[in-house]
């Protein structure tokens, strides 16, 4: 059975593995809209404009991207829902969840967005969902799982900013499980580094999980209650972000704030280019590039070996970036 | 043994193979001398910063970089020489060269530049030359190696400024071997290409050559002979650039030029860090990672799938970036 032969649809999957996987797609859909409405209405301004795309091996995605805002250089808020037959080395990395366990397709939806603001007061922010299943020959579910998370990038040393987001992280992932915060906080911090700086962080973090399955011994949550995890965290920007971006906008900035802020964006274009699985894996399988590509900021600056002086804004923002408990952080600016 | 314990220059080389690394490393130190001197010139005005800097494995270089130039917003030339026990990766990669051969250590030296001109109508070009050796435990040479190349990466579609650069390459390869030109031509075709940018080339190419050894069957040059050829390779810019900068340099240029010029330079960024062997080479190895990505450049643009009328300043450049004969063109603009 080859997939270039048959459609997909027809090959698999059994029909209760089929209605969940139009429930996860509509329930990506549904967020998508909703962010897609929510950044319009915090840009103040511009328009997301929209490309649908599909994808040769199975199923397609929508771009939407907003280049003229008032508070944004560039937002791009991606969802996509791809099938197909499960490439070998994916399969492989599964060890004995994937050919082992006899997988032999798989279905993947999620939603992907990051936002690059015009002023350097006004952090960047990721953040990605997604859902993941494997099925076999038979087109019986042999694996699930959710994942995702939230990081901020800021360009200027407002501590209290990293406070707000994440305080507002582990008042959502308490209300799930007690771990989520704690552990997902950690494998952020682990993640988003760019290892050939020095491992330098690219921003001060958020939450980062894969690989979230439900019944899992760990935190005992089914299929529902981790997708309401899940849910919560795509809505979390209202509250973790949405706060930040009311008090930074109107901020004055000049040009050194701005320059650095370039700079730092050179730093977010290393991390997404040279680490980042998801951007390593959409170019290598030939995902649509414009949509791999979307993260990445309008403009970016690389200097030849800036310094800066221990107490400039730059040399802070740079401390800043190093893991710390931001939820007893009691420190100023 | 191990290089922790005792010195490399203790554990190796050979007598006389001390004495070809101490030639080699004054050769290379020789052309990064005139290079500076030469683009100090060209530049007409810009001066070059030094930073000298120690590999923690043995060797380090001397990197240069200009950012206050009149024609080149960002000019990096830089030279190293290093050495050190061969990573059992490279060792493995060299097949029956490598470690089957014997080999445990390497030597390495080259000399390499990125220039990124102000002006759109003014091509970016890049160089880099190397000598690669292979040394076994007791100091005897196993292998030798040259490498390098030239390639141009233009902003604008002035067809006559690719006829130049070839031109000059092949007149200066042809005078060391006749299958120069056309098999290294060819082989920079195919290394420089933004494979998921649906196979797009970074520039128009140029010539390209690596593990070209002293006495193989398909040349018949021996260590001197392919030495002076790389020599000329690395002077053959008065020839192949200076000319093309000194008949763009003073032409005017419109705000959609330098955008484009900006957006190109993106590619420019994501063939260096998703693509290119050297760059990833550094950045995994822990090298001095400012003297890695000096080639980078000093500002980049992204934009959402830009589209471009099919007559075009845009447009015609895109496809003059499709591999052609430049010995024989005759085109216009």
């Amino acid at each position: 059975m080859s997939a270039a032969v048959f459609p997909t649809e027809v090959l698999s999957p059994a029909p209760s593995v089929a209605t969940r996987r139009a429930e996860a797609t509509r329930w990506i859909a549904g967020l998508h809209d909703e962010l897609t409405s929510f950044f319009g209405r915090l840009d103040g301004g511009g328009t997301f404009t929209e490309d649908r795309w599909e994808r040769p091996g199975g199923g397609g995605g929508v771009a939407r991207v907003m280049t003229d805002g008032v508070t944004f250089e560039k937002a791009g808020i991606n969802r996509s829902a791809v099938m197909g037959e499960l490439p070998e080395l994916a399969a492989r990395r599964l060890g004995g969840r994937g050919a082992a366990a006899g997988a032999t397709h798989f279905f993947a939806t999620g939603v992907s967005l990051v936002v690059h603001p015009r002023s350097p007061k006004v952090p960047t922010v990721h953040l990605n969902v997604r859902y993941f299943e494997l099925t076999d020959e038979h087109g019986n579910l042999t694996d699930s799982w959710f994942g995702g998370g939230t990081d901020l990038t800021p360009f200027y040393p407002h501590v209290a900013d990293g406070v707000t987001f994440h305080r507002a992280l582990r008042d959502m992932a308490d209300k799930h499980h007690a771990r989520f915060y704690p552990d997902f906080k950690q494998w952020c911090d682990e993640y988003f580094v760019n290892v050939h700086r020095d491992n330098e962080a690219r921003g001060i973090g958020g939450i980062f999980f894969d690989h979230l399955r439900p019944d899992e011994a760990s935190h005992d949550l089914d299929h529902a209650g981790v997708q309401a995890f899940v849910s919560d965290v795509a809505r979390v920007l209202r509250h973790a972000y949405e706060p930040i971006v009311e008090r930074r906008r109107h901020e004055a900035f000049n040009e050194a704030e701005r320059e650095f802020q370039l700079v730092r964006r050179g730093r977010y274009v290393e991390f997404n280019l040279v680490h980042d699985r998801g951007t390593i894996f959409g170019l290598q399988t030939n995902a649509r590039v414009e949509s791999v590509l979307m993260s990445l900021p309008p403009l970016a600056m690389w200097q030849y070996s800036p310094r800066y002086a221990p107490d400039s804004f730059e040399a802070r923002l740079v401390r800043m970036l190093e893991p710390r408990d931001w939820i007893t952080d009691a420190t100023g600016e």
